[in-house]
C-alpha cells in the first residue's frame, strides 16, 4: 500500500475509520459531527519527513491523527476527540465547557428556519403582516453572536424577509422585517420574537401591516440583459503548464505547492517551493470577521466569524454550476463528513487555472528601439464561499516572479435591516425603499508560516521604513534619505505606517544574498485597513482578537492556526492570538508565524444593491534579496507566434503576422 | 467639410498650418520644435459645444488654436507662441524667460552621447580605463536637474556605462562608471567631467583601469529561457465590443470617451460618460517626478519628470514592435511634431482591448443553490513610456459596474551607480557586483477634472470617515460606529487617513439619488503613499509641488493642467500646483479639478535586476449613489456556452458541455 504522506488530508478511508472510533466510544448515543479532518502533524517531524524525501532517505513514519467535533445529538454536550488513525486508539477525549460551541451548519440552519415557519407564535406574527397573496416570508437564520448575557446556550437568530412565491431565488434581502425569532436548535425551539427598531434610536413597535415595497431582483429573468457583450475565450491548445498530482501537489513555473483542503479553512498551501527551494512551511486565511455597526439589539451581536463559524471548507461553492473560471480549468474536489459522520466527496470546490496579467517586464533601447518584453502569466488556485448572504472568492495567485498574492473578492449581496421611509442613520445607507444596510468591517486574517530558504533555520520579522537625511554639510541639497531596518524582537502585534513607507519582511538570517550579503527576505505588501472600531471593552473587539493590528508575530506552537480562536461561534474572546502573544516570546531566529490583516471598513452604497460588484483586496508575498536577479528574466520573449493576437480595425478583424505583414480577412 | 470636433486633436493638415505660421513668424531663423499640440479650447465654451451635439443644436464655432514651443536653433532662445488656426492669426507669441526650458528630446540625446565620445577629454579618460578590446563605453545623457547654482542654463549631465560590443542591447547598467561629463547642447560642447563619489562619502578619485564585472544581461539571447511555459490565447471570435470611430471616440458597454493624445501627457480622456450620464470632463496623468536619494553631487540633481521633461507622448513606444498586447486588439497612432516641425504620425501609441478580470460579481442562493454569476469584463487603454532606462505602463481600465482604475506598472531598469567592492550605503541596494542601485521615489499624479451627472453644475470634495461611537446608553455593547462626511471648503493638498478610513468623494449636491437622497459620487480609491522625503528646503522638493499630498483641489481654471508647472526641466517651482491654491480658492460647488497623487518609494531589492518585474499602483474611481443600484447587474450571466472554457484533467484535456456531459477527447 502506498505510504500516505503526512500532509495529505485525510482520505474516504480514513475519515471512515476516524468516525467508526468516535462512535464507538459513546456507544448507542447519536452523534452529531461538526468537523472531522486531518490534525497537523507535529512540525518537527514533517520536516525530518521532507527532508528525507526531498533527499531519497527512508521515511520516517508519522501517525495519521484525526480530530473530531461533535455533539451528542439533540443536546449541548460537545466533545473532541482526537484518533490515532495509525494505532486505530483515541488520543484524547474532552467534553468541552459551555463556553465552547461548535460551528454553525446549513443544513441546522435550513432545519431551524424551517421549524420558525411552522411555529404558532410566528404564524401569528407573520398574519399581522397582511402580505398580498403573492409574497411569503423567507427566513434566514445567523448565529446568535455574544453579548456576555447566555453565551453558554447556542442560539440562533432568525431575520425574516419577504420574498416572491414565484421566484425562489427572489431577492429577500430587498424586503426586511422587524421581527426575529430567536431559536433554541437543541430543542428546536422559539424561544422568544425579538422586535427589531426601525427608526433612528432603539424604540420598536409591534408588527404592523405590510407596507408595500418594490422587489430589486438580480437573477437574469428579471433583468433587461445587456445585449452587445462579445465573448471572450481563454484558450490554451496545448493544455496548461501546471501539473497536478494524485496527491494534489501541483508544479508550475519552477512553483511546488500541496493544495490541501479543510472544513475550516478551505484551501491550505503547503511546503510551498520555487525552484526548489522551501519558502512556506504552510500559508491560509486564518479568520476572516465581519462586525456590525448598528449599536442596537439584536444587531449588537451581529459579528460573523466566516471560517470559524460555519467554516470556508463547508460553506465552499461547487465551482461547476455556475461557471465560475475562464479558460483552460481544474478542479478539485474537497473531502468533508456530514453531520450524520458520512464521508462526502464535495465537488470542484477549487478550481486551478493559469491566466495572462498584462507585461511581466519590459525594457526598450531607445539606442537600438529594440523592445525586450514576457508577459506576466499567474497560477490561480480560487475557491468561493457563500456565508448566507455574502460571497467570498479566495485565490491564491503565484507567478513567475516569485511572488505569492493572496486575492480576496467580496461580493454577493448587503446584510439588509428594515427601516422606516424617509428615515436616515449615520450607521448605515438606504439601498432600497425601506432597506438599511448597515456599516460593518470586512477583517481578515492571512497565516503564514515562513521557511525562507531552508525549513529547519529560525526566521526573523524585521521592517524597513525610509527616513529623509538632515539637511547638513553631508546632504547640503536636502533631497538624501536613507532606509533603516528594524527588527522585531517579541511576539505582538505592529502596525503599517504610510507615513515611514514601512514595509514589513520575514527573513532568514543564517542565509545571505551572495551578490549584496542582506539576509534573505519576503516582504509583505498589505492594503491599508482601518482597525476594527468596536469599543476595546466589547466582545466584538474581545472576540477579534487579531483585528487591533495590521501585523501580529508568534513563535510557532502546535495547533495554533486560528488567530481568532479554535471555536468562534459565540465566543467570548480569551482563546486567539491576544493570549499567545502575551507569552513574550522571543521571535528572532526562530520558527515563527506571521499573520497578516487586512480588510475593508464597509460603508455601503446603493450600486452595492442587489448584489455588490466585486471588491477586491489583495495581500503580495515579494522576494527581496532571496533570488539572484529578477526570477522571471528566462521567462521567453511575447511574441506574435505563440501569443496569436488579431488585429482588430475600426469595422474590420484582420490577422497579425509578426514580421509586419497585415493580411484582410 | 467636415467640421473639426473643438477636443479634437491637431491633425496632420492643421499642425502643417502652425509650423508654418510659427515660421514665418520668424524669418530665415532655424527653429527646433520641441512641441505643436492643440490649445485646450475654453471649456465653458466646449461644455456649450457638447450640449448642443448632445441635443441635436447647431453648433458652436470654436477656433482651433495651436500651442508651439521652439528654440532658435542653436541658441537658449525659447519661445511659445499660440497660433488661432481659424482665423490663421498669431494668437501671442513670448520669449520665456531664463528660468524656462524646452522638454528633453531623444534625438538631442542622441547626438549629445554622440559628441560626448568623440569630445577628446572624454576620450582621455576612456583611455585610462584599459577597457578590455571587447567592451564599449556607452553615454547616456540625463536632464541635468536643478541646484540653484546655473539652472538658467539648459545642460545635460551624462553618465558613463561599459557595454559589449557584440550586444547592442547588452544591459550597460550592470556596469557603471564613476567619471561624468556635463555638455551644453546649445553650444554643444563638453563643458567639464565630474568625477562621482564610489564610497560612502563624497569622496572621489580619477579615473582608474577598470575593475572587471561580469555581465548581467536580461535579452534572450543571453538567458536559458524556460521551455514549459504553453501558450495562452485570448480570442474573440465575433471581435471585440467597442467601437472606435475614426475621430477615436470609443463606446463600450454604455461607456463613451473621446481619447486623445498629445506629445506631452500621452493619452488623454475626455467627455466620459457612462450610459448617457456624464462623468468626467477630462482625466489624464498631470505629471511624475522621480527623485533619487543619494544626497552627493551630481545626484543631489537626480530627478526626473517624467511627462513634463520628456513628453509622455514623445516617449510612448510604437506598441506594434514588442507585442504588448494579447487579444484583438486596436492600435492607435498619435501625431506629433518633430523638431524640424515636420508632422510626424508615430504608430502604434496607444492599445485598446478588452480582458476579463475573473468574477463581476456572483450570489449562490443557498436554500435552492442557484447560483448566478457574471464575469467582470474590462476595456484597456493602454500606452508605455520608456524614459531612458525605466518603463511606465500606463492603462485607462473602464469596467461594467461603472469604475474607471488607471493603472501605473513601473518595470525596465534600475538607474545604476559605480559603487566600491564591499562597499555599502543606506541610500541605495547593491544589485551586481560594484553597482549601487539608488533608492528613489516614483511619485505620480493624477488630474480628474470632474462633470458628474452635469457638464455645467459644479461639483464639491468631500471625505467620509468612520468613528466609533462612544460606549454609552445608546451604545451600551460597544459596537457600534458612524460614517461622517466633511466637505472640502477651500483649495488645497489633504491626505488619506487608514486610521479613520478616511476615503475622498467627488460630489455633485445638485443632483441628489433618488432612493436615499445623498449627493450623487464618485470616490477615489487611492494607494498609501509616502510623501516626497526631500527637505522642504530643497529644489527636489520646490519642484514636485504636488507629491507632499495624497490629495488636491483647485478651482477650475484654464492651464493649469500640470501640477508641476508647465516647464519642468531644470524648473525651481513656483510654477504649480502650489500658487494655484495659495489662491484660495472656494471649492464648494464649483468647477473644481481633484489631483490624486499616488507613487512607491523604491528601495532596489536584488530581483529588480538586471530589468524589473512590474510593480503595479492602482487608482480607482468608484460610484457612490450615482446609479439607483448595482450597474452590472444587467451583464448577461456567466455561461458555458458562451464562455467555452476547458475541463483539463490530471494529464487530459476534455470538453465540457454546460449539461454535464464531459466528452473525453
Amino acid at each position: 500500500m502506498k505510504p500516505v504522506h503526512p500532509l495529505s488530508d485525510l482520505s474516504f478511508a480514513e475519515l471512515q475509520q476516524a468516525v467508526e472510533i468516535v462512535k464507538q466510544l459513546h456507544g448507542q448515543t447519536e452523534l452529531v459531527f461538526k468537523a472531522v479532518t486531518l490534525e497537523e502533524p507535529p512540525k518537527n517531524r514533517v520536516i525530518k519527513y521532507l527532508h528525507a524525501e526531498q533527499n531519497g532517505l527512508s521515511l520516517p513514519q508519522i501517525p495519521r491523527v484525526a480530530f473530531a467535533a461533535y455533539y451528542f445529538k439533540g443536546t449541548d454536550t460537545f466533545i473532541t476527540t482526537y484518533v490515532d488513525l495509525s494505532s486505530g486508539l483515541v488520543e484524547r477525549t474532552e467534553r468541552m465547557g459551555p463556553k465552547y460551541h461548535g460551528n454553525v451548519d446549513f443544513k441546522e440552519v435550513v432545519h431551524v428556519e424551517g421549524m420558525v415557519m411552522k411555529n404558532p407564535a410566528v404564524i401569528e406574527e407573520i398574519k399581522k403582516l397582511q402580505l398580498p397573496s403573492h409574497l411569503m416570508v423567507i427566513p434566514e437564520a445567523w448565529g446568535f453572536g455574544t453579548d456576555g448575557v447566555d453565551d453558554a446556550k447556542r442560539l440562533y437568530q432568525v431575520y425574516m424577509f419577504v420574498g416572491e412565491k414565484s421566484n425562489p431565488d427572489s431577492n429577500h434581502y430587498a424586503r426586511p422585517l422587524a421581527f426575529s425569532p430567536v431559536v433554541d436548535p437543541v430543542k428546536m425551539t422559539v424561544i422568544r420574537i425579538d422586535q427589531i427598531p426601525t427608526g433612528r434610536d432603539w424604540k420598536t413597535s409591534d408588527t404592523a401591516p405590510w407596507r408595500y415595497v418594490p422587489p430589486n431582483e438580480y437573477v437574469p429573468e428579471e433583468t433587461n440583459l445587456r445585449k452587445d457583450l462579445k465573448p471572450l475565450h481563454v484558450v490554451q491548445p496545448s493544455g496548461p503548464s501546471y501539473a497536478i498530482n494524485s496527491d494534489n501537489v501541483i508544479t508550475w513555473q519552477k512553483w511546488h505547492a500541496r493544495i490541501g483542503f479543510n472544513y475550516r479553512e478551505g484551501v491550505v498551501l503547503r511546503d510551498v517551493r520555487y525552484d526548489g527551494r522551501p519558502i512556506f512551511y504552510r500559508i491560509s486565511l486564518s479568520e476572516m470577521t465581519v462586525p456590525y455597526a448598528d449599536p442596537r439589539s439584536p444587531y449588537h451581536r451581529k459579528q460573523a466569524f466566516d471560517l470559524g463559524d460555519v467554516g470556508a471548507g463547508l460553506v465552499s461553492n461547487n465551482l461547476k454550476l455556475g461557471c465560475d473560471c475562464l479558460g483552460a480549468i481544474t478542479y478539485l474536489d474537497g473531502l468533508l463528513v456530514s453531520p450524520e459522520g458520512q464521508p462526502v466527496v464535495k465537488e470542484n470546490v477549487i478550481c486551478v487555472h493559469e491566466q495572462d496579467n498584462g507585461i511581466g517586464w519590459k525594457h526598450s533601447n531607445y539606442r537600438t528601439d529594440r523592445a525586450c518584453v514576457v508577459r506576466n502569466r499567474e497560477l490561480v488556485i480560487q475557491q468561493i464561499l457563500t456565508v448566507s448572504n455574502y460571497e467570498y472568492i479566495l485565490a491564491f495567485i503565484l507567478n513567475q516572479a516569485g511572488e505569492v498574492h493572496y486575492e480576496v473578492r467580496a461580493t454577493g449581496i448587503l446584510s439588509t435591516a428594515a427601516i422606516d421611509p424617509g428615515c436616515s442613520v449615520p450607521w448605515g445607507t438606504i439601498v432600497h425603499d425601506g432597506v438599511l444596510a448597515q456599516h460593518h468591517q470586512h477583517l481578515l486574517s492571512l497565516r503564514i508560516d515562513p521557511a525562507l530558504g531552508s525549513f529547519t533555520d529560525g526566521n526573523r520579522l524585521a521592517y524597513s521604513e525610509c527616513y529623509a537625511m538632515p539637511m547638513d554639510d553631508f546632504n547640503p541639497h536636502g533631497n538624501g534619505y536613507i532606509s533603516k531596518t528594524t527588527l522585531v524582537e517579541k511576539a505582538g502585534g505592529i502596525d503599517l505606517d504610510a507615513a515611514t513607507n514601512r514595509v514589513f519582511m520575514i527573513q532568514n538570517a543564517q542565509i545571505l544574498n551572495p551578490v549584496n550579503k542582506l539576509p534573505i527576505a519576503y516582504k509583505i505588501h498589505a492594503p491599508p485597513m482601518q482597525k476594527i472600531l468596536a469599543h476595546p471593552d466589547s466582545y466584538h473587539f474581545k472576540r477579534a482578537e487579531f483585528a487591533d493590528h495590521n501585523i501580529y508575530v508568534t513563535k510557532y506552537r502546535h495547533d495554533e492556526l486560528f488567530s481568532g480562536g479554535k471555536y468562534t461561534n459565540q465566543s467570548r474572546g480569551g482563546e486567539g492570538i491576544t493570549s499567545w502573544v502575551a507569552r513574550g516570546d522571543h521571535v528572532v531566529d526562530e520558527d515563527i508565524v506571521i499573520w497578516v490583516q487586512f480588510g475593508l471598513n464597509h460603508v455601503p452604497r446603493i450600486e452595492d444593491f442587489p448584489v455588490m460588484p466585486v471588491e477586491i483586496l489583495k495581500v503580495s508575498l515579494k522576494p527581496v534579496n532571496f533570488f539572484e536577479r529578477n526570477p522571471s528574466v528566462d521567462v521567453p520573449p511575447s511574441r506574435q507566434e505563440f501569443n496569436l493576437s488579431t488585429l482588430v480595425d475600426h469595422g474590420a478583424v484582420t490577422t497579425r503576422c509578426c514580421d509586419g505583414d497585415v493580411r484582410r480577412e
